[in-house]
């Protein structure tokens, strides 16, 4: 339909990022079955997903296992009894997780060399204020020998000053990617353009990419997503059926079917989905229903429509619309 | 974040039309209730909604009594029972219907003049080899003493040289705007901006707009309406809880959210959507599911998709799947 369609074609370093246990796990406090998790894990080797962050790296101390399952601190027999001796069998898959600054990782102790680890990739997540120990436990990773990169959360509500100080810092680290992460589903395609841009800009010549995480509070988290990828973002997060907090994130399903790389195979997410994925929804609630639209329309954390879809009454808009601006 | 924000302001001139229970009637063969539509009314009036469009006028030979409620005919004595004496009580709201070309609608018999009806538009709909029977229904209509729009349908799948020829034709009636129907849900964003940009040149200087009617098959349906009104589409189209055929429309609750004009009111959308909409989920199915996207994806009329989600295994998203990639 017009003379130039990039997008029947494909950029072969584009990478994937399955975040489905990571982020879905702040639904349930990461209490996935291992069943569950290997059904995700086996679906991203067949379907040629690149990362598949498996979960947090919490500490034990603040998320104690009588709540928290598994997924939450990521230690290095539980993931074994789910991949195996991962690094030799599924070597086109490499597993990441997330490690939380701000005091909510023991970081020094969780975080083993990678050589003795099936992960290959920690992300290191921070709020602005946080990203002098981000830094650090950047570099504590890259040295145990891990690929790292910077999500810098919750980006709809920092100052720009404050964006610019924290991509300053993350440039000069070892760091892979830096991500645009938006947390509370805020942005609109012009914000997204320009923070990609911003972002790119910080790390121009330096072989560092630039990611995308985006929330569906506004049924803008593929969207979104596109966009990035059209401006050159070649870090690129999803999950099955859009799992994840609240709204959830940007459905793997939609994202495989705009990729026109051939190594991707759309049957096995649909597979997982629908034998996994689906089930899950008789357990907890996700995806972008009204409460998630006025929080990400009022640039709000989640927690309160999240707190609300779990109330006797998830569907009494007008209580939570009302309520949402009297607060502000 | 960005120097110029112009998302923060508004474009007095944008006007947004509710199609709810006209595309909506395309799910239930146009069955609402006196009720629902009524509820649908006042939500359009009291939340400063500028246009109504209220049914098909379809035939009554085609479409029987027996099977289509009466929103398939948008009978005048029928729209007098919800509205009343519309024009004087509400003239804020304009309300319209829908006219198919190829041989849908007896328009001859069932336009009867605008001073006797409570609508004052009609938009005609049609494939692009029936262009030239909707010429001839704009020219009467005018004459009749509506305001028109001419409504390509699924424009994915027809061919540049048709379309050229279709706005060519289009430009030369009366119609004050010419649409941009994404039926089948398959647009992204570039495709998106490239027919805006033809449309809108083809009515250049002409004092007519251009519309976007946008479908949520790859939850796009709202980006690529917003994308729309940033190149200059002043007449938008969402319908509430994006109720629609097959994957739905653009939400109309996150279309008001995202304009900045104050005399919109997004409490009495939420209002009916609580109270009316949402409990239709029940009755019928809409929305962005796995085999609506898979049209979508595949440029498919939703037509399969619709009668596979109304079978006995809706969710059966791998034998949809394989279905489809088999009829191609």
């Amino acid at each position: 339909m017009i003379d130039k369609a990039p997008w029947i074609t494909y950029r072969p370093e584009l990478r994937v990022l399955d975040c489905t246990i990571r982020d879905g796990g702040l639904i349930n406090n990461s209490k996935f079955t291992d069943d569950q998790v290997k059904a995700v894990y086996h679906a991203c080797v067949a379907s040629g997903i690149d990362y598949m962050e498996i979960g947090y790296k919490n500490s034990v101390e603040q998320f104690p296992r009588a709540e928290y399952g598994p997924w939450r601190h990521c230690e290095e027999e539980d993931l074994r009894r789910i991949v195996g001796d991962h690094k030799k069998v599924a070597p086109g898959l490499k597993l990441a997780a997330m490690a939380d600054a701000g005091g909510k990782s023991d970081w020094k102790r969780q975080i083993i060399p990678a050589k003795d680890s099936v992960l290959s990739m920690i992300r290191v997540a921070c709020y602005a204020s946080q990203i002098s120990e981000a830094v650090e436990m950047i570099h504590h990773c890259h040295e145990q020998g891990y690929e790292t990169t910077l999500n810098l959360m919750a980006v709809s509500i920092v100052q720009e000053a404050e964006i610019d100080t924290v991509l300053q810092l993350a440039a000069k680290t070892p760091i892979s990617a830096v991500v645009v992460v938006d947390s509370y589903g805020n942005l609109y395609r012009e914000q997204i353009d320009y923070l990609v841009r911003k972002y790119a800009k910080s790390v121009e010549g330096m072989k560092k990419e630039v990611g995308i995480h985006a929330h569906n509070n506004l049924q803008l988290a593929f969207a979104n997503t596109i966009e990035a990828i059209i401006l050159g973002c070649n870090r690129v997060d999803a999950t099955l059926m859009g799992l994840g907090r609240g709204a959830g994130n940007c459905p793997m399903e939609l994202l495989l079917g705009f990729l026109r790389n051939p190594k991707f195979k759309l049957r096995a997410v649909l597979d997982v989905i629908q034998h996994t994925i689906l089930p899950m929804r008789k357990q907890f609630d996700w995806g972008p229903s009204i409460p998630y639209n006025i929080t990400g329309q009022m640039n709000m954390h989640p927690r309160s429509a999240m707190s609300f879809r779990a109330s006797q009454t998830p569907d009494d808009y007008l209580a939570f619309y009302d309520r949402a601006l009297s607060d502000v």
